[in-house]
């Protein structure tokens, strides 16, 4: 099994492609640039949104649905946001098809059925919803409004990639408004907090908490505040994002209140998102030659437990053995599977399942019955020890946790090993091509210099990180004066 | 507050209008025919789809998500398929906006982003589902195929309402693949037991099982399940369908196993969904005329807790002790909500959480608590009772149950009242317009009929029951003989 995965050092990119296929995670779809995403990717997707909705819910958000198509006129009314997206949408124009006269059994778009006002499909949600907004915000008792969505949403990327870039994905979207400047950046703040506790606690996966710089910034936003991950290549994943929109929406679709002044001003705004591609970013970050590597916390299946036995006499003493063991593994909340299925050997299962990623395996032979032991093998060291079936459910509950703890550990010392200062411009271009990862250095907090470093080199400013050290220095590319490093990456 | 409810005996349907909108479960959209669900109806329905979710995963099935868009050659393959739902098909053709030089500031479709093939906006995915199960399935091993999907759809109605009829709306659809036709015939039917079962347990909305005549079918199906609710009108509601699909879509998408002898056959299918629709029928079977009336289960606040006090002392006093309360119903698993809001008096709030159909209302006075006792007041029979605190979160508790059992009750005896057999056409004409209701009568089971008794009266088969006794009669229009008595009414 594991020999039809290509390996990291062969061609990463490939690699990436054959653990989200063959560890069932999705797959293409015969509409371009969109993904299935099959059961086993799905129950992933399903973990981490029940831990993100949550963390939502806890502080203080609640969810609503908002229509998936924009009026075209919609979203011209943001200047910034129309140019953002206006290259990648999906446009509907017509709202019927009819037989095709000229062809049987086929269908035509029906020329009669042309819409007034061409819809476009929510590449993201900001126009619909602050229109929405104004028929429900007066008055600052109103306020604040602290609203998310969980949607599909369209942009037409011309290169895409399973989970990373995909014309349609699935998201959450907060759409938040406040009376006070002050409060909607520290909802921006707060928002990015949660996305960076999931991404750490759940995930596994360290990130760095910055802004972007305005060349990066969301379309629409006065600023954007991100998470960006390393995956093992060393190249950045910008996990997810949280942008201070100002007030800009709600002048664009005239939205005010009437403060306890009674006096009318125009309302502020948040929006934060994360997506699919977390799976993407997932599987880059821990997984192996031999297949995923998926965080206990998140994934569907936490321990499977394997049969080895001989005849029908031998399963039957396993079968009633593992059910005390499920039952056990069950109260203590953990998702187990006992793969009796007798279609395939000991050996083509494990394989299975160090594809699939699964943290703990637990094997099981009639022999070992006999002596009170049981095959604990886990995924990320790979590691087997035989341990006594006693107390075997809250060893296995323990186990879990290490491997949680182990993955972040693991993750973040390759991450910190793999930041590092560059104070020439000979330097920068070297580390960037020899040894990969993320570089902190001198920029001159210019478009100009941030886009030549970009077109030079392919690396992007990714952030310039929260509580950044300030340090003076000179800019690597010009030498003109700077008071603080930023971290550039070449990114996903 | 009530006062602002049109009464059903006014005007039902306006009735239900300002429910959905007073109640804020919805709203409309600027989009046509597109709503926007409104966090207390989502709450709603997230309580709907997890108690769904729960029964689809016990029964088997796991979730995947497939590609919104359709494109237009895969909707062609089936032929009925296709003829169902061209006419109300949104569709997009282009993927690109882009400056409109003659008007500045605004976006045009761009020409040279047409698509080579139109995409159609899913209005259900059969077609797209049965194109990927083409690679999913070989052979017998891989079958039966368990698979739900939580989606939006998109169908372009002419007339739409809130919930019940909306170009965009939100659903779930099973996509089962099997070895065999019995099989997938029992599959479809397991599937309208677990619908029956939710609307009945969770909704309290009884339901008469059935399948729909060849007229009623779902587009591409062999026979179509469906369970049928009355409102308080006495037109009937479609509460969700399961379709029996035979081979039909595994010959459209050349779905092939091969069987344990290794012969290839073609795969069997079936369908079934439910949709936000049964916000809709939840609200109609229900409420009353001073609000929404929600059954515990399912309601997103089951208790309100609201204080009636002086001056801070007195609320300290009442706030302690609400705290425990709250406690003790939590620690019950209910869902409670202490509205201590300042700026709304008491009376205010009782009509609020009447027209929100919040099921117990507990308001805690200065006096009450120096007397120890509470006053306890129930939605669905308005009674109110002044009880001691003692024991109260226990009582609380029983009364929930107590209540979602004589909603179900009350909704019952309403219907089972409002069948009617009908012998004569002029008692069939008598009975739709006189007393409204469901009817049962005879039918000559030919489409001609079926089509004439609609388009004289707009009543429908609503289904044939499923276990409908056998019984020798004359169809009521042709006088021609039939052996059952089928289900006529009015429909939503």
């Amino acid at each position: 099994m594991s020999k039809e995965i290509t390996s990291r050092a062969t061609d990463y990119s490939q690699w990436y492609n054959d653990l989200v296929i063959k560890g069932s995670l999705a797959d293409y779809s015969a509409v371009r640039g969109c993904m299935v995403i099959k059961p086993y990717g799905f129950a992933l997707w399903e973990n981490m949104q029940a831990a993100l909705d949550k963390m939502f819910k806890d502080t203080g958000h609640v969810n609503a649905y908002f229509p998936l198509f924009v009026p075209k006129s919609f979203l011209e009314k943001e200047e910034g946001h129309a140019e953002g997206f206006a290259k990648e949408c999906a446009v509907v124009t017509h709202y019927r098809l009819k037989a095709n006269p000229d062809k049987k059994g086929s269908l035509m778009v029906d020329p009669e059925a042309k819409l007034e006002e061409e819809l476009i499909i929510r590449p993201t949600s900001e126009a619909i919803i602050w229109n929405t907004y104004k028929d429900w915000i007066q008055s600052h008792r109103d306020l604040p409004l602290l609203i998310n969505q969980w949607a599909n949403v369209v942009r037409w990327e011309m290169r895409t990639r399973l989970f990373l870039r995909t014309a349609e994905f699935l998201w959450q979207e907060g759409h938040t408004a406040h009376a006070t400047k002050e409060e909607a950046v520290e909802e921006a703040e707060k928002m990015l907090e949660v996305y960076a506790t999931f991404a750490e606690e759940f995930m596994a996966v360290p990130v760095i908490r910055g802004i972007k710089t305005a060349g990066e910034r969301f379309a629409g936003a006065e600023e954007t505040y991100c998470i960006e991950a390393m995956m093992q290549d060393g190249k950045a994943l910008q996990a997810g994002t949280s942008h201070f929109l100002g007030q800009n929406f709600a002048r664009a679709f005239d939205v005010k209140y009437s403060n306890k002044e009674n006096q009318l001003d125009y309302v502020w705004a948040t929006s934060w998102g994360v997506s699919t591609r977390l799976v993407g970013a997932l599987v880059m970050a821990h997984s192996d030659d031999d297949g995923l590597v998926l965080p206990p916390k998140i994934a569907p299946v936490q321990v499977v437990i394997v049969p080895i036995y001989k005849g029908d006499e031998q399963k039957k003493m396993i079968d009633a053995k593992v059910n005390e063991i499920m039952k056990e593994l069950k109260v203590l909340g953990i998702r187990v599977k006992y793969d009796d299925n007798d279609n395939a050997r000991p050996g083509w299962k494990f394989a299975e399942y160090e594809m699939k990623g699964v943290p703990v395996r637990l094997a099981l032979g009639a022999r070992d019955l006999e002596q009170g032991v049981v095959e604990v093998a886990r995924r990320d060291t790979k590691e087997k020890r035989t341990l006594s079936l006693e107390g075997i459910a809250a060893y296995t509950n323990l186990l879990l946790k290490e491997i949680q703890e182990n993955l972040f550990s693991k993750a973040k010392a390759f991450r910190d090993e793999h930041i590092t200062p560059a104070n020439t411009w000979d330097e920068f271009v070297h580390l960037l091509d020899e040894k990969s990862g993320f570089i902190t250095a001198h920029w001159d907090c210019t478009a100009e210099t941030e886009e030549a470093i970009k077109e030079k080199t392919k690396a992007t400013i990714r952030c310039i990180p929260l509580n950044n050290p300030k340090e003076e220095g000179k800019c690597i590319l010009t030498g003109k004066p700077s008071v603080q490093r930023v971290l550039f990456a070449r990114a996903y």
